[in-house]
């Protein structure tokens, strides 16, 4: 007793304590627990390092586009005068960041005045005298503000007249097959770099193996030319599993995926962009409201006697978003730690799990039990008089 | 000695090691033993697994959003004749990925020609005579490059010319109530589709149960119609507490939030878009510099003699943008054995409690501390006379 | 053995297991085993909690941005007739989020028509008769469609006849220096306002402590004036490292990053943006593929009678890319909890070393193992004989 109360804190400090243990030559649970450990260690290193590489900390990217269009075009149909098409003319507007449009598809209204006109007949506009059409009416599914008169449409139809861009615009019919059907040969330069601030880690899309007399003939193909960053439309709708002319048709989203995933301990100078191409928007057949992918623009004029005049397109076309994603990983000490620990402990519960298997499982565990576990109790000094002095601790 | 000697490597691999353990049939300690872990236990299902999912892995969404605005307005005013608005008019460019402009105030300034034109009238502008202006000199917080000659501005005051878009915009006064108020009555259909990669889960904002009939004529409402996609600019500005009609006047933007939070594991039919709807931009009232929103564009023409005209439209308005977020969780492997590893050590945690609440607070701590720790004497080989034989380990 | 078969089962539940322990008053094992654990220690709270913050939870933000550039500039060159340049005409589109674009370069190609014209002499194009030409023949890296004729160029080259906008464009003498050099004494205001939805955390780069006198005046200047938001565009090339001029003349793209990373638990009141500005496209001087940033875009007119004519423009220009990133943390109970059981795991980890080194290294191992370890023997009932009682467990 004197020792552990004269320095006790020493030794709480210093001795140290460690548990006293039995040791059981049972193969059978022995077995047991070493697979178990085998298992887990397994499931750390196979799954967690190796597979999930759950020791990296990632960082996600920062990315910049810009998109070059190439092409041109020639329309000759009954739907309007021989005409050429070039970028200019089919890329609304000229530039967006990370996306681009090109109008495949058009219903052209020219010569708009801001005027009076009939309206279409329908339930809600036909009329038989002004009493009808009332002044001011705003109807949204109309096509402008009824100045209450009623006046002929056709030789025998009569409708509401309306104030708006005269003459209105007939969106019933949609050339078909697309007026810029050619649009699928336009090829498109997608030059993307992007930065992982956290690695400071910097990529391009244009790899430094390539060359730019290559880059000025070469066009992607998942197997040829995997890396040229030249696309041509038809192929992107391609590999989205669309058909070009029909979308051109009705107008859509297609999504040009750009995957930058990199695992920058070992294979920093492999980071390459892998290309995906998907359809975004939903050409689910019933729901069909509003299908594909249109709107609404206008060119202004003035007459020569300063009158305001516009040609009004209705553009179908597709819209190409360029989505650039992926995060990049990292060793990192935190996550480590994390992941290790975590694992450890599930080693640490293996022997719990044999415990138990041991004094109810097994046929010796009477014995096994006398041996490992000691009942305390109370006066009987015989457990404590055999030489042992007590430590604090 | 023998015995190990001999074959070690045998025992130490598959011999099973225990800790030797003491029972200690307190009540006390025993209750807060098992109180401890209750507690810990309770934690870890209610709140880990429950709560945070914390067993999960988790994508962020990849999405494409396409708007289509629906509605016109007429304006007759003293600011200008009589105009019909419609979407060509007033939605500015005509298409951005992700965002939407609607203008509803602008102040226009027509037939600018690239000529020379005295400035308005101010502290730096006004002068006596050509002496006061300097050629060529270009002031940012004037309207153009001084000419060098002092000219009349007024018949009472004179002022530097300039060399600009004249006559000069007059952006002093602004129409109010907006012009376009009509604008809270439009309506914009917005079509949103998601995509979780990791999870290869699809989604979109137009719902299954949805029909076109349904998507029609529906308009989106928290309490009717939560699902449907058609929004009344005014109830957005409304949800969002504002009034239209004031950020009308001078512009704004406001952010249409969609929530693609989801749980994979148990609702992944229940993973609906959340529509939330907020003020992005300050209205602070002090710190009011360039409050609201606005930009300046332009309409050019050429005259009959082919000089060039211009338009100038400084539009406010209403930006809307469309942010779809959200994390999709489900199972996985990783993030479970880590949030299980860790609450475990916690469970580990809690006997090294109460060994030092045995051995300090309880009034028997002596008896048991005798029972628990020996202390380690040399040479004494009582300890070791009792019929135990030792394995090395 | 009685005692354990009546109430084995509240036993069980309430009795406390503790292992048995021996302490070894060795000062050596002593230091190692409070060393390591100090080390541990030490990581934990320096490491893990100060410098990573692992104990807290992080969101991503969210943000809206509006900028609205302010500035002139005079151009009197021998590519065009003196001419005034403002908002309107250098920002194309008029206003795109989180981006805009200053044209700084351009070359212009007036009053294009709807016709026919000899194409540029080359390789492919260059003819001596019809038979050269083939009608409808659509080459990419050509002008037109060939309409099958063979024309004078010159005096002294024939070349095959396109059908295009003609006069075709001239782009290969680019302005130098760029004609809209002045741009870069162009000031923007960026307006940026962001929000941590988790935390319910909103802030804005215009920070309270600005008044609006201030803004009116003040440019942003990393030692001067950090908070200012308003940026001159010079100074935006130049602290990403770049000449303006020589970018102003292909063009380029510039990243305006905005990092609102933020320690909600301590400075929530500091949570301020931190701009920095870096160069986003490549200016590789080899793979110089379309190098800098161009587009093309239109002006359309209507002739007195009725034609349609345009004013093509190349535009070189710089496009400037607001990026809002940044991730918020405050205390989480999972993360914590997490990162905690691993780092105690840590912990636990250390006694096994040191059994290890106490058998393994120590002189005295042979000892210590007599104490700690003991050797379980079947029949022998000598270790059973002390006054234990054995309890079911």
């Amino acid at each position: 007793m004197s020792k552990s109360s004269e320095n006790g804190c020493v030794q709480c400090f210093l001795h140290y304590e460690t548990p006293k243990t039995l040791v059981i030559p049972s193969k059978t649970i022995g077995c047991v627990f070493r697979f178990a450990q085998f298992v887990v260690l397994f499931y750390i290193v196979g799954y967690v390092c190796v597979v999930r590489k759950a020791y990296q900390e990632t960082d996600s990217v920062i990315s910049s586009v810009t998109t070059k269009v190439k092409g041109f075009a020639y329309t000759n149909t009954s739907y309007m005068e021989p005409r050429f098409w070039d970028v200019a003319d089919y890329v609304i507007p000229p530039q967006t960041p990370d996306s681009f449009f090109v109008m495949t598809n058009m219903i052209i209204t020219r010569k708009q005045f801001q005027s009076r006109c009939p309206e279409f007949p329908g339930p809600l506009t036909t009329c038989t005298d002004d009493c009808d059409c009332f002044e001011g009416h705003n109807d949204p599914r109309g096509s402008g503000i009824q100045t209450g008169r009623c006046v002929n449409f056709s030789a025998t139809v009569k409708t509401c007249q309306v104030f708006s861009w005269c003459p209105l615009e007939i969106d019933t019919v949609l050339p078909e097959p697309a007026l810029l059907a050619a649009a699928e040969d336009f090829t498109v330069l997608i030059k993307n770099s992007i930065t992982y601030p956290k690695f400071d880690f910097h990529g391009r899309n244009i790899l430094p193996h390539i060359n730019s007399s290559y880059l000025k003939t070469c066009e992607f193909n998942r197997t040829t030319d995997p890396d040229c960053p030249i696309f041509r439309l038809k192929d992107i709708a391609l590999e989205a599993g669309e058909d070009f002319q029909d979308m051109a048709v009705k107008g859509g989203v297609l999504g040009i995926l750009i995957d930058w995933s990199c695992d920058l301990d070992w294979w920093e100078d492999k980071c390459y962009p892998k290309y995906s191409f998907r359809r975004l928007d939903d050409k689910n057949p019933f729901n069909n409201v509003a299908p594909g992918y249109n709107f609404r623009f206008a060119k202004y004029y003035l007459t020569p006697d300063g009158v305001e005049t516009r040609t009004l397109i209705k553009a179908y076309g597709i819209r190409f978003d360029i989505i650039v994603f992926g995060t990049a990983g990292r060793f990192g000490i935190v996550p480590t730690i994390i992941n290790l620990g975590a694992a450890l402990t599930i080693l640490g519960l293996i022997p719990h799990v044999c415990d138990w298997i041991l004094l109810t499982c097994m046929e010796k565990r009477e014995v096994y039990k006398k041996n490992k576990v000691t009942e305390f109790n109370d006066g009987d000094s015989d457990s404590v008089s055999m030489g042992t002095t007590y430590g604090t601790q």
